[in-house]
């Protein structure tokens, strides 16, 4: 079982090679990024967009530029379009954004005719952090794309930590669904969902994992905090992954994590879709960047 | 204006000592915390409870027994009611909790003949952490007891957090109202709400701070996010209150630096009651029941 981002790539290095697709990949960032990943060994990469602007960043940032597989689009809209396209025609693994807003990379995903989504497909949101201080990965949803996910989202949720769980060695995930507190409190909805998600597990209606909750954060993560308050559960001081009751509380864990503590690594990608999606930000560090890419190469298809 | 928690112990040496009174004071959790604080210099201490539970617990922890004022009760419930008497009485300034359940200390408070709650007033639960990471305390609501608080609890929390902050010598806090997003997406009940505050606070309806919302966390706490996101607000980067949109991501917040951080100090006070009342679990540290004994005694009127 991967229990750190350094044998994400180990992984990647010994098995072939996913192909990453960069939409509208013109800018230095993106570029960047992309060869890093090819110098570590753990994608190959195709960038769509203007080779003039391509060919630019490559000479100002010393990249060989024939390491990448380009389609010369002078135009962003068809730039991503084809990028989309060529995921679609089993021509990439991975798609990720490059230079174009996230509005509009995000619009050619949910195109109905063109697009990645499959038909009653849920887009959803996995997260994964390396904290020095937890004794292996914490897998999370959905931080960035379901806002106030009801009970069904949160089933495709679970399925979705899981599944990444699984992509990254470990055959029977601990999941924890998060509320304020471990109590069954009938009139707080986290609780409740959590409760049902739990019995869902357990009946095998989510299958390939152990659920339980509703579990505060503490007693999900701390085997002393498990021990003083004498709780018995499979799950308890010791998840692999957290399902959120809501967008805040899982995009505040997240950030808590990235912004207050020292050490942290970090991974995001978009799931749901036809092949996984980076969303990486400008404010990403390279290290975040190239971990999401990792990330998409370990869990695509 | 106060950064840390030695201060607080501080400010609370350099003045009148808050009385303090422990309901049902018998365990040696309670005891021994209250001797340490009165061995600080930062209350006085009356127990009431059972006095021959008491001189044992002191025995066996060599405390000075004389060092409390007791109220001998044979009874919990009796000893619980007559603890909330003295502070009606103007006996004493803070309750804290002892061996007693919370369901029976909190119906105690909450019982409206004999209990501690104003008309009107909304109970609430006010948290503080020094973060080695963050330059300052944060001081945040509500992880504990309102559980999806509407937009007038929320005004409520907001004024919980400000007069908190005042009486640690801050004239003039930054709010900043979480959500998970600065952008003002609008079907995102908790940005709307943050959106509503932070006109209050402009308008001044909500009084004594600076208030700005939507704010995702990095962008709260963190410069340089802001940098990068290119966001005008007063707030962002530099927050010393944050108002969180539900428990969940409140407890998570919380929970987040004292599980998964080195170094963080902590403290948390129920608020809204006439007295500040702590409400410290055995899974507490001393050193976290001390702080959270500091703020109640900081913050006592």
């Amino acid at each position: 079982m991967i229990t750190t981002f350094e044998q994400i790539y180990d992984l990647l290095r010994s098995k072939t090679k996913k192909r990453l697709v960069a939409a509208w990949g013109v800018d230095d960032h993106t570029i960047t990024a992309a060869s890093k990943a090819i110098e570590l060994g753990i994608v190959d990469v195709t960038l769509v967009g203007d080779s003039a602007m391509i060919a630019k960043v490559c000479e100002e940032e010393k990249i060989d530029m024939s390491i990448f597989t380009i389609f010369d689009y002078k135009e962003e809209l068809k730039a991503i379009a084809y990028a989309i396209d060529l995921i679609n025609a089993g021509e990439g693994d991975i798609l990720m954004k490059g230079l174009c807003s996230t509005d509009k990379y995000m619009r050619a995903i949910l195109n109905k005719e063109r697009g990645l989504l499959p038909p009653k497909a849920t887009l959803s949101h996995v997260s994964v952090l390396q904290n020095p201080n937890y004794k292996k990965l914490i897998i999370l949803g959905d931080m960035a794309v379901i806002p106030a996910p009801d009970l069904k989202q949160k089933v495709a949720i679970t399925n979705y930590v899981v599944n990444t769980a699984k992509a990254l060695g470990n055959t029977m995930p601990k999941v924890a669904f998060i509320a304020a507190t471990e109590q069954m409190l009938e009139g707080m909805l986290a609780c409740v969902d959590a409760a049902v998600l739990s019995k869902k597990c357990d009946r095998g209606e989510i299958k390939g994992c152990v659920g339980d909750g509703p579990l505060a954060l503490d007693v999900a993560i701390s085997p002393e905090a498990v021990e003083i308050k004498k709780l018995k559960s499979p799950v308890a001081g010791d998840a692999d992954c957290l399902v959120f009751p809501n967008i805040e509380s899982a995009n505040v864990f997240y950030k808590s994590n990235s912004q207050l503590m020292k050490g942290v690594k970090q991974a995001a990608i978009m799931v749901g879709a036809k092949a996984p999606c980076v969303l990486s930000s400008r404010a990403d560090s390279i290290e975040t960047k190239l971990n999401s890419i990792a990330l998409a190469a370990a869990t695509a298809k």
